[in-house]
């Protein structure tokens, strides 16, 4: 059930997110995002408007839209440049007190998005959200204060307990970025949240994705609730570091395909699909044993120009040999 | 029941020692230490002499403390230069053999601190440890020999089963700081310890620390026990290098406010309180949810200079909403 | 049962891997590899050929090897440089289903050795798998595209489950080493791979290493299965980057005794045995309390020119005082 969203329609401020245009609509529930399109830069020190609906979804699970009546899971992908401002309205459309608590970026503490510093938002309320970002510098002192620029994330912090437990388990997250200026822009970004034992809170598989041989790919991995995993990708790697990306031929950060993270954690990177290794279907699952076993694992699609994928596939293989733990039942 | 150790206590040696001057004495029960004094820079390659006391404490803890009769949890924030050197006499008040165990730091094999090397206490006597630290230098090869700056930690290995188990489970371990010469000094510094579903061995909430608005402080963060964690910040991040500060703009370390961490670990960083944030109840705390709702958490409270707080604060969501297992109970 | 195979007999191709002259063999078992050869250097953009063989063990393990009849755990560690290519044919003498899965390395998606991909082996069959590696450089839109160097592995990824889970669990992995031209080389090796509550499939105790004062040591740690760990060792310590090895005295990069890592995770380092702290039985073990209580725990032995061995060795308190869970019976 994978729906996009268009970057473009919340990159480009509140008139841009009314004429939201979501596209590769599914038709099985709308618990999936990934939003393929190209970033638009913004002029510095811009400040975004957006106003974001927390809303009952199907089959109990919750999301953040960007229209009312349209949550999706993970939430829309936010993102900002350094320097930048957004300022979200959330609208809580749910029976219980929601929030929006984020990482990375700065914020008063009347913005915390949590119940113990009264920043959560009552059932059928609204109030909006305050997040700064800034550029890097140097302080007085000489010290290096660094910039905003990370892959971030925003999550519920008040539904269940006063710490969003319920509100995470059942999908109110979703990813942040904030890019420095000159940072390379991707052609694809895929938005990939381990979340207990789903992927987007998707049980017994995880998202697909698809790009074209060459596409230059951003994946944003976020992990949350109980569980710690290890992210893998078969055929392709990067470098752990904030961007992903190597400064240098002698940058000694290491070079990994597999990654151990637990709840709150992100990080992201970019590489190019098929690079050295060419078209196929390639796995990215959780390399857990347990968690692979139970469907933790999606597809990287790498299509050839010409629209055809090498390789087999032995989708018997991709389903699940060993039963999930019912949902945040730990 | 916090305690608080002045760092000069441990960094000035042998008669400084004696004359510890505790500050921010509790009257609740000394199981929490974070030293809030300014560091006192040393000559290089110091000896530094102390004697370490391994003691009973109340409801069945244990705690490393400068005086007898005077335990605390974390024991005492040992800090050293690189080049130092440090004399370390554990006296063993316990009815059962300890030990001193130290990460980070040079010692010869008769200086484990294990039952392994027979270099452990027996009840009721004591023993000298000596640990080394260096610079950094180039070795005949051409390779670097890294110096030992960094931040440590030290435990006991003896208590319970030959690892130390019970030991540090009942709170034998503290802090263990190698600066660099010219690493900048904090104004004020918190040892954070995740030890099974405690901080710092208190069960159902953190302790609380406090700053100035701009004040440089230092977080000192070790796990122990058998769970990983997440430790997380709210409002503020760091670089997740050895000093946990950028080198330059450029530097590509990544900046995080979140970071999974194992037993055995330790990492630390500075922040300057409130930075571009302003004052408040921060909070911090294990972002796995259930260790979150157990009540893995603590406030940073930032201060205005004239003394008062922004926000609003609502004591009542810090409770623990999920029961703590029996400490220790996996 | 420590059995140790040469690296010459894999690093000089088919021909020698006929020749492969297995050291210090064991007469208890056969699952321990390490591997303490010097490596040699090969011409650059070699082509590799050698033949493997997964086969059955005692006791219901299982194991790749150079010769039929001679499985070991871990496999035989692979090396190349950027630049070289391994054609590996694969002979499964098993009465399921198997394969290799590499990380790291370039592969196309019909080499990925999955059942996705119908990449494995059947019983009694072979095929041939090809893995090229690649030295770094810089792409037309600037980026840097990284080399293979790295330290990596390989594993199942079709017993049991179309994830490998039994054939991991059973013994079914190896180590993989891409180096960069100029990379320093170490005197000794030592493949430590947490798998489950077990080091290399041993369980209650791990196996022991051995080196002289000053040889330069290099550990590639792999770890697999269903749980996480924090492999740590005692008197020594390395770089948190992709070699081990700090690049300048001002690196930034954390040093480190003690890392956090789960299922997949691989990482290497090279330090000097005994370096300031001298001769010694220095234990490395998993710094996850139980883990080490059950055994998880060995010895890295550093003797002085002489053959001697500084300090007290009390054999007693490195029997396991906890049981492992049945392995695998997570």
């Amino acid at each position: 059930m994978p729906r996009s969203v268009s970057r473009r329609s919340f990159t480009s401020g509140a008139a841009a997110a009314a004429l939201a245009t979501p596209v590769a609509l599914s038709t099985t529930g709308a618990t999936v995002t990934a939003s393929n399109d190209k970033p638009q830069p913004q002029p510095l020190g811009e400040i975004k408007r957006i106003t974001m609906y927390a809303e009952a979804m199907p089959d109990g699970q919750l999301g953040y839209g960007l229209e009312p009546g349209r949550p999706s899971i993970p939430g829309p992908l936010l993102e900002m440049y350094e320097g930048d401002s957004m300022i979200i309205k959330l609208v809580n459309n749910l029976d219980v007190e929601a929030s929006l608590h984020p990482h990375g970026v700065d914020y008063d503490i009347g913005n915390d998005g949590t119940p113990m510093t009264n920043s959560a938002v009552p059932p059928g309320g609204s109030r909006e959200y305050v997040w700064h970002s800034h550029t890097p510098g140097t302080r007085r002192d000489g010290t290096i204060q660094p910039g905003s620029a990370g892959y971030w994330h925003y999550h519920d912090h008040a539904v269940g307990t006063p710490h969003g437990t319920g509100g995470v388990r059942r999908g109110l997250y979703g990813g942040l970025i904030v890019r420095r200026r000159g940072d390379k822009l991707p052609d694809k970004q895929f938005v990939i949240v381990f979340n207990d034992s789903t992927i987007n809170n998707l049980t017994g598989h995880g998202p697909d994705f698809t790009a074209t041989l060459g596409d230059r790919c951003e994946v944003l991995m976020i992990t949350h609730g109980e569980l710690y995993h290890t992210f893998h990708m078969h055929g392709h790697r990067w470098a752990d570091n904030r961007t992903g990306m190597l400064t240098g031929v002698d940058d000694p950060t290491p070079i990994i395909d597999n990654k151990i993270c637990g709840p709150g954690d992100s990080f992201g990177f970019q590489f190019i699909a098929g690079e050295l290794v060419g078209s196929g279907r390639w796995m990215y699952h959780c390399h857990v044993q347990s968690h692979a076993d139970m469907g933790m694992a999606g597809l990287l699609v790498v299509t050839n120009p010409n629209g055809t994928v090498a390789g087999e596939h032995n989708a018997e293989a991709m389903k699940p040999t060993r039963d999930a733990p019912a949902h945040g039942n730990h």
